[in-house]
């Protein structure tokens, strides 16, 4: 595909009451899709029973009417989407997962990648236990399950997990009386929670899916935090805060989240808004037309045209049908494909200098086609300007590139790849700049993580870089056809 | 759901040899999905021999890899995608159509509304015929099998009952050696050729799908003409061309086409920028920012900025899972529903005064709901402008509106709509603006069809205007629930 | 397959009141099913206006509670399972057939084959009908149709028809107001009807049916019979009785029908075992054990064992879930499927000389496995007993064998026959012994079809041969893959 | 239902080649389909690597052609049908069980049921063990885990296991490199193996299942023995056995197993018809006609036939569509329901003295239908006989009847159940000659299980009779629906 993909999004809910909680948590999964089109679930608490579903597919198709019927009212919920980085795809590695244990239930939902799962993995299963799935969550829900039989309580026992797992994770937790939010002491992915009308609180890996519920923001969860919602209120366990400088994932502001999602304090619009602004300021250009590469170029293309004053226009569209769903049926060339999701208007470029804005090159191929439209609408010149850093490395905190041979920054000169992708210019965003997307003043002490791009890795690094080292095949109904 | 919505895009592939012509069809549909999502179908035509498949959903769905390769090589196809305004949803009223008569084969797309089928089809029923569809293609069908046993040629079976159906229709006919185009004589719906490198003829509903399969545009079917393509070359009958003035639906600039798309020898997007450029003339006002609504009104927002130095601005986002198949479990109430499908930037909206540009209203329900988000993230002031004029009337040649209670600007002020939707101000484009978009001079003779502005109907207006005079139920798997 | 098949099983209901009449077809359908695994259909009739619901499928899969909830109540309805000889198979060839016209609607199903309906489609075409299906039953519609717009009332029309339509046709079909039973006029296809306790009428293929809805069979409609059920009771219409000589098909008893049907005045599995008992005394054999090949062996079987005195054992057994669903992956080989869908009780044939009796040997490939697994089970001898004469000659009446090259007594004789399957000796039933297959005596005048036996057809002979004359492939979801 | 139910069928393959195990494994779980109906699975091992797929539904249905192709080759392979007594029904639950752990893969197939799966459970939890599903097979997993850690090879592991694990069961487990079977040491449930002509070996839950993949039957598994396959052949380790007397379930011969199997020695239609021929000599009675329910009370009916010299008939039918998946979709009553699934002969009934055979009476409202029908059919007397003794006491064994409510004969006499059901008489085998069905002599030591007759449990009982104590509900696609 060319493109990265975020593997995850979580959702919950605590209300005072017992309420139509599935609901809520299918518009806030709805609202979180973009983080995860492989597969969804819900799990619903009613007084402590637990009712779930999870399959793979999008939230509108797994969650039929008569589904989300079927899962009840109750006075929590837990709802995760899923792209899936680590372990195959499939029904198997669906969340939540539900432990149904002698000491208890318990649902969890996972966003990000453990960098220690290997080493957990491998110590819980000489000591006896068996695993059903090749997530890393389910080490997880070992690691708490372990610490719950030593610990006076479900937040106790996730306290002391974070001592055993590294990297990144952003969880929502639900006991039959508690709801759980915890994100890791780097604050790799986002969490934030809000409160609606009734009293209800509402936990999400994006400020989106409170707006989507109507909620209203309250703030986002530290790193290193464990909130605690129960019906005395929040509260909040701070031992692991404040133990590692912040390193949000930048590709979140880049790429990943929604444009209206406030995270860490920035909306990703703005953001995004001042990529452009930054790239202007790099790398200016004398052109006629800014164009952004639909959709997650528009943003900084718009950046850019206020910067530098060269007037914003529509000139490329997409197929809005495409989705993330598009099944080409093998016919086709490549070339013929990328005309098939995203098309020109040639009144707008015919004849113009096009500043051309895309988020991100990884392969270079997709770029080159898209540069190659452009040029087919009657572009005079194209300038290609990236609102990210050139991406160099692998990353182990939860997006889908894990090989440095498919990176196309990593073996060749910005002006190689321009040639390669037959623009007239390239011009990337600087790392330094990268760390002001978030609105902070950047003095040399990264607020975020850009270990993609310098590969300075805030964390230690994996010791088996297989991903499937847990892997066999047993599929279901339903599973991804290879 | 407030909204219009267009009935059909027909496409059309003559080759030169054998080949993948599904596929070709198949992308070509998948760039007209937007002119009709419920049900979709391919015909290929192997030496004489068809091969179809139609069914409910969008051509994403219903062309699996699997059924694409079942469909089998040949030298000609028929796609169509509908939306279905006439006639019952669902599997029975798919198209093509496909007739196999002892006079031989054919296979019919149609797009567009006849407004005497009720007459003709009791005429076909007293002399013995039974329909088996509720849908006035199959009225097209009768007749021109009909005139095909007194004609020489298919094409003169058009030609004839070209003089017995009145309406709008444009049509895609495919018989075992030839590949007919045909557009009603006052040319209410588009229609166009290109070729391919190939040798290939293309036929489409709109130039947008002439791109997507990698031909280049050559011209709109003039309204009236049939157009034949064989081994030969192409051939054109006009007998019925230039009987009345023009009247394309001006709804095909404002909503229903592609920006991408060229009709009539005018750009889609130029004809949306046109309209907010027209707007910000007619009904000017002091703001901040100017908001399109998603995804039809930024076109014209654009126009709006340009025009009135106002900057552009992204405000509002499209959640883009949300498609035409977004099913609302219906737990929650239309407000919801809104929240959902659009969310605002508040940090681009705060305290702004906003020019919030959308393409229609028709009941006002939505329109109401959208300016309350607005007003929700913090706008000071919202003026809306409406890329369009007032809706009065029924349209009898392919949209789905055909009650007058529904409207809201048939009861009501522009100032009592503007209470309604809670703007502070309101404006519509003028009819003689409408009549300009296509970038030609207006001097009072009409282009466009304006029926549904002022109800000036360029046909006799349908005997019966309940539209499911001929309904019966009988649903099959597949068919929609009610 | 080497299998026989029927190809239709009809259904009809008159009820007083408006009532669950979807459920009453349903159950009704489900008894019937034997006569017809590909599709199935309803329509309801609630005061005039028609629900119907047709797949492909068991009527148990094509029917969820959903469905059948759907249909909803009225007072009559039509209900149909098809194997389907003529027409491809597949959703379009569905009835009944829903007929929509200006002079009212009509519902129609149909069990039997025409001879002419070759002649009568080309016809109605040259008049400019379209057809949309392949199926004969469509020919009757259209030319039911027809003389309704000459006649005063529906069951007229049929009565016209009749005139016309030549060959096996067994129809039951719902007007507004009325439910019509017609039997052809030689009576090929069984067709009776009965009353439920509620005073409702119920008109059936096979009485199996009545007792399955909880009605009383009250008789046989006659050959050549309309039978018109309205409020005002049951009229008779017999201008067509007794024209010909009655030659219901044998296989009827032999094969198609159920054993616990009556059927023109015999219990079927009387008939059986009377075809048993009339086997023992033409083809005697020293053996000591009886063994029938299930399922339609075992009745002869046990008359068989009656007449001759050789014990009757259980000694084959049909894999009770094979179906007539079941699909072979592909990989195995015939003898491997023969051995999947029966097996043996090695204790009760080991060392023993066996009779098997079966109900027919169509190409023979299927009897020689039968056999085959009757010696690996260690039988001493296999005496092969035939319930029926040699199937030598193509039938046109509705069962689908219609090639005499596939029949394997067309070419060889007994000795050969038994040589080829493997038997120690063969022996068919005599023509005269069918003929009294009834009960009744026989002197030489056929009361029943011989024509598969003898090539003694009842009617003219179609002039096409060639089934699928009208065939194109239109193909939609669900269809049989091929 | 009032239907006994058997939980599951077992079945491997320990190829010498790499061939199309998955294909034999269909075939070996479709001849065991009457074992289990809710669920099955497949896991082929292609030299180490596992390929498995499984999933709610019948082996047909399951296992598509496209399915079985994805599974690939191997040369072993371990399937599983299961009905499911223990743990919620659904996907969850369905086998074989992949065990995926650093000391290696193995599948494991279970028929059977333990009787400390409880306190084995609860003691995994405590040392932090995890449970996905319900089923006790989870437990055998764990457990024989935990011994594989401690233990030189899988087979010492499964042999360790068995020291802790207690009740009934009936194995098959994979390894990458080993097939191994094992049967608990009182033989509850069969279990046998034979070979095929390429020297694969083939282990399954009945013999029936040998045959129908064209292997020869070699012997029974023996109570406590495992059986273990490799390259170098077959071997047998038989630490458990000769324990325990064998305590085979009775009802295997009565119900459960296809009457061509052969178990312990006997094969399974002539233990059915022994114990008509007991019944025969126990509960004499003039009558006119012997008639077996279908399908399992034919056998006996012939059995009871033979040794009175009162002449079988076949009186009763069942609809053969009828299957196990019947949907009533409930508008019916009870009483329709039996009409639907069984239906009579009456000619073979009417003014006959019936002695009625069938195989048990659970609740006795089935028993009271079916004795309803043959009067309705006109019998002067219904003598009925059941095949088995009185069912008094709860199995935990592995068949679905968990309490003592629902059995009739808990409460009432002999002659109180023959009132209820409507029956002039009423017989039940004894439980001393049901000792005697296997052909062995009986003289009061006891071979096979007969708790359910006289509570007399070859092991403790389990502590928690409750049997969803570790139930909660999450569902997938393709679950039951409640």
């Amino acid at each position: 595909m060319g493109q990265l993909r975020e593997e995850c999004g979580v959702f919950g809910i605590f209300a005072p009451e017992r309420c139509d909680v599935a609901y809520t948590a299918y518009y806030g999964l709805f609202a979180l899709q973009h983080r995860g089109q492989e597969s969804c679930g819900i799990v619903v608490n009613d007084d402590g029973l637990f009712h779930g579903y999870k399959d793979v597919g999008l939230v509108n198709d797994v969650f039929t009417p008569e589904r989300l019927q079927a899962l009840g009212k109750g006075n929590m919920a837990v709802g995760h989407c899923r792209y899936g980085t680590t372990g195959s795809n499939g029904r198997e590695n669906a969340q939540p997962i539900v432990v149904n244990h002698v000491k208890g239930r318990m649902a969890l939902a996972h966003n990000g990648n453990l960098v220690n799962s290997f080493e957990l993995r491998e110590e819980l299963e000489l000591k006896g236990s068996i695993f059903h799935t090749t997530s890393d969550t389910e080490v997880i829900s070992y690691i708490v399950t372990e610490e719950r039989l030593r610990q006076p309580s479900i937040e106790q026992a996730v306290n002391h997990a974070m001592d055993r797992i590294d990297g990144a994770y952003s969880l929502v937790i639900m006991s039959p009386s508690k709801l759980i939010a915890c994100r890791d002491p780097r604050g790799f992915r986002p969490l934030c929670y809000g409160t609606r009308e009734d009293g209800a609180y509402i936990v999400a890996s994006e400020s989106c899916a409170l707006a989507a519920v109507g909620a209203t923001f309250v703030r986002d969860i530290r790193p290193g935090e464990i909130v605690v919602f129960t019906s005395d209120g929040v509260r909040s366990i701070e031992d692991h805060c404040d133990q590692f400088p912040p390193s949000l994932c930048v590709f979140e502001y880049i790429y990943f989240a929604r444009p209206d999602s406030v995270i860490d304090g920035c909306c990703v619009h703005e953001a995004r808004m001042r990529a452009g602004a930054f790239l202007a300021e790099e790398h200016p250009v004398e052109a006629d037309v800014v164009i952004g590469v639909p959709d997650s170029g528009t943003d900084a293309a718009i950046g850019y045209s206020k910067a530098s004053g060269i007037p914003y226009e529509m000139g490329m569209i997409k197929n809005k049908y495409i989705g993330r769903t598009f099944i080409s049926p093998g016919q086709k060339s490549r070339e013929d494909k990328v005309r098939i999701k995203l098309s020109t208007i040639s009144s707008v470029i015919k004849g113009k200098r096009v500043v051309l804005i895309d988020d991100s090159i990884v392969r270079g191929t997709t770029c080159a086609r898209t540069v190659g439209l452009v040029r087919d609408a009657g572009a005079k010149e194209v300038h290609m300007r990236i609102a990210a850093p050139a991406f160099k490395n692998p990353c182990y905190y939860g997006t889908d590139i894990d090989s440095r041979r498919m990176l196309i920054a990593n073996h060749h000169t910005v002006e190689e790849i321009a040639r390669i992708i037959g623009a007239d210019s390239l011009g990337y965003l600087s790392i330094e700049n990268a760390m002001r997307l978030g609105g902070k003043p950047f003095d040399g002490a990264k607020q975020y993580c850009s270990a993609c791009f310098d590969g300075d890795y805030p964390t230690k690094v994996p010791v088996s870089k297989q991903k499937n080292r847990f892997e066999y095949k047993i599929s279901r109904k339903g599973s991804k056809k290879k």
